[in-house]
This record gives C-alpha cells, sequence and structure tokens, in this order.
C-alpha cells in the first residue's frame, strides 16, 4: 500500500515536471514571439495551450485517483493537495505565456514593443523561463535549497518590473497611451507568471519537506 | 458515516458562502475608497484582508478533515476538492480588492480615477459585488439557474471593461499615461474578480450536480 503510493506520487511529481516544462517553453517562445512580431511563433503558443490544459486535467485525475484509492491522511493528503494546487499554477503560467502571445498576434505586423522597454521584456522572458525550468529542477532534484534560489529570481522580476513602470510613467513617454497600456498588461502577465512559479516550488518544498515555505505574497 | 459527510460537507459549505459575503463586502468598499478616494474605507479594506485569507485556511483545514476522516471517492471526493478550489478563488477575489484599495491609498489624496471612467468603475464594481453575492447566493440555496445567471454578469463585466479600454485608448485621452497604466490594472483586477467569481459558481454548481458547467474561458 505504502509502496503504491509512493509509486504513485512519483509518477505525480513526473506530471507537474513535464507541466513546468511545458509552460516554460511556452513563455520562452511567447516572449521571442512578442519581441520579434513573429506571427507563426504566437501561434505556435496559441494552439500549444490546450496541451497544457490536459496535462493539468491529467495531473488531478492521477491526483484524484490517488485519493481515491490510497486515501492517504495527514502529510501525505496535504502532500497531494499541494500538488493539486501546483497544477493549477501551471495551468495559469500557461495561460499567461498564451496572453503574451496572443498579444503579440494582435498587433501583428506592428512590434507591440516601442525600442526602449524591449530589453525590458527579454530580461523578464529570461527570468520567467529561468524560474519554470527551476521549479522543474526542484521537483526532479527534491532539493529545498533550489526552491530558495527561485525567490531570488522573483525578486528580480519584481525589480524588473518596477523599473519598466518608471520608464512607462516618465512624463516623456513619446510611445503613446495605447502602447503604454499594453505594456502595463504585458508587465503584469510576467509578473504574475512569476509569482506562480515560486508557488509552485513552495508547495514542492512543501511535498519534500512536509513545511510550507511563509509565502509573504498575497499574489500566490 | 454517510450522515457526517453530508453534514461536514453542509459546513464547508457555510464556510464558502461566508468567504463570498467577505470578498463582496471587501470589493464594495474598495469600490467606494477609488471613487470617493476615502483613505479610511481603503485601509479598511486592506486590513481586513487577512480575516479573507484566514477564513481560506479554515476552509482548507476543514476540507483535509473531511477527506481524512471520511475519505470519500468518486463525486464526493471531487465535491471536496472543488471546495478547495473555490476557496482559492475567494482568497484571489480578496487580493484583487485589496489591489484596488491600495491603488487608491497610493494616490491619495488625488483620485485615482479621471471623471469620464468612474461610471465605468462604478459600474464594475456593481457587477463585482453582484457576481460575489450570487456566488453567495448560489452556495446557499444551491440553485443551478442562479449560477446560470451570474455568467450574464460576468459578460456585463467583459462589455464594461472592452468599453474602458476603447475609453483609455481614444487618442484623445487627456490624462496622461500615469492614469492610463493606474487604469488599465485596476480595469484588469475587476475583470479577474468576476472571472474568479463565475468560477466559484461553477464549482459549486459541480458539487450540486455533479457535473462542471463548460469553463470556455481560459482566464479561470
Amino acid at each position: 500500500m505504502r509502496e503504491a503510493y509512493q509509486d504513485q506520487l512519483g509518477k505525480l511529481a513526473d506530471d507537474l515536471a513535464d507541466m513546468c516544462r511545458m509552460v516554460a517553453e511556452a513563455m520562452a517562445s511567447a516572449t521571442q514571439a512578442l519581441l520579434d512580431a513573429d506571427l507563426g511563433l504566437a501561434e505556435q503558443v496559441i494552439t500549444g495551450d490546450e496541451a497544457i490544459d490536459d496535462a493539468r486535467s491529467a495531473c488531478e485525475e492521477h491526483a484524484y485517483a490517488l485519493l481515491a484509492l490510497q486515501a492517504p491522511v495527514a502529510t501525505d493528503l496535504r502532500t497531494v493537495l499541494a500538488a493539486i494546487h501546483a497544477a493549477e499554477s501551471l495551468e495559469r503560467m500557461g495561460d499567461l505565456a498564451l496572453h503574451v502571445a496572443k498579444a503579440a498576434r494582435r498587433r501583428h505586423p506592428s512590434p507591440v514593443l516601442p525600442e526602449p522597454v524591449k530589453g525590458y521584456f527579454a530580461e523578464m522572458g529570461r527570468v520567467a523561463v529561468q524560474l519554470a525550468r527551476g521549479a522543474e529542477e526542484v521537483i526532479r532534484s527534491q532539493d529545498v535549497e533550489a526552491a530558495r534560489a527561485l525567490e531570488d529570481a522573483d525578486d528580480e522580476m519584481d525589480d524588473l518590473h518596477r523599473h519598466l513602470f518608471t520608464v512607462i510613467m516618465d512624463r516623456d513617454w513619446p510611445h503613446g497611451v495605447a502602447s503604454a497600456v499594453d505594456v502595463t498588461l504585458l508587465g503584469r502577465f510576467y509578473e504574475r507568471y512569476a509569482d506562480h512559479a515560486v508557488s509552485v516550488a513552495k508547495r514542492v518544498v512543501f511535498v519534500v519537506t512536509g513545511r510550507m515555505p511563509g509565502s509573504g505574497d498575497e499574489e500566490l
């Protein structure tokens, strides 16, 4: 019984790690599509979101099966529920990559981003993908220290996001209100993506250690 | 056993209904604070968010206890998990009301909203509160039809949000980029709040009928 539980929990962890990889790829492509106004790449991300939604459903089915067949209690129960929450965050990360890709498609062939902010989004994209890959690493290695490192990357994202806002808010922003609105929403998508990645990592730490790291962020 | 399960499930539903009331009040006050630049009211919402987070934790604890003690399977199991997801959405709705209140506080004593968009936010606030109260009604009455009505209110929110954007995007927007950025983020907070309210209602419909209404919205 115990062995069967551990075996099924391992499968569930693999599902989550695979979802991390999927949403990392989605955000990497969405960012590229945004920076290069690449319609084909944007369409790829938009089409690919369904596979992420399906992976989340598969995760939940495995978690439900585990709960129904093994009826875990105490920490085992919380572990499975943490995995269900993590899958929800990962699907949401896929949705946020989808929003980025849709913004690139909506403005095509014009670029969404004025030149002076492209660098910020290249960086936010890099950090976002690093966070999702980091969460995958945490799941596969069950390395609690690796999870702590993700919080630094999240701080980096928050700094980038703050600086981006000072650029938009600058009285001399010459790119018009419409582009400020696009950039504002896109910045928010990257920030939320990072928050979800950290929350996934924290839940995995909980799965590994049985203790939930302090959230300290109502965004999670 | 069965009776104990139904009894505990009833308590869990009451917890969720109470959370709906709390987040409805939070958004009502946050909207008022936003429209009147009322710092006291904004502070009230900001302080009050902790109670909503606590209510969510209490919901989860009750759900965990139910799973651990009753080890429900099949539909009963999915019902409890739907309640856990609903509690998560409700906490998020509280966070979004918190963001609105923080925006009101950040710009105080200046109003955040230029006159021409105040009407939109008064309406979005009204619809948001109506959605949260509607979700409470759905939980207390277990009335599936009432849940369907919420989707109309959500469409109303989406229309308001779309119109708001046309106002901001208007070439003649005279209120500057900074205020466009504020209005953009605030509009997004109301839209997300509404999406979460509908997802809560859908999960309750699932709890009542055992069938999940089609989501049709990747935002959920």
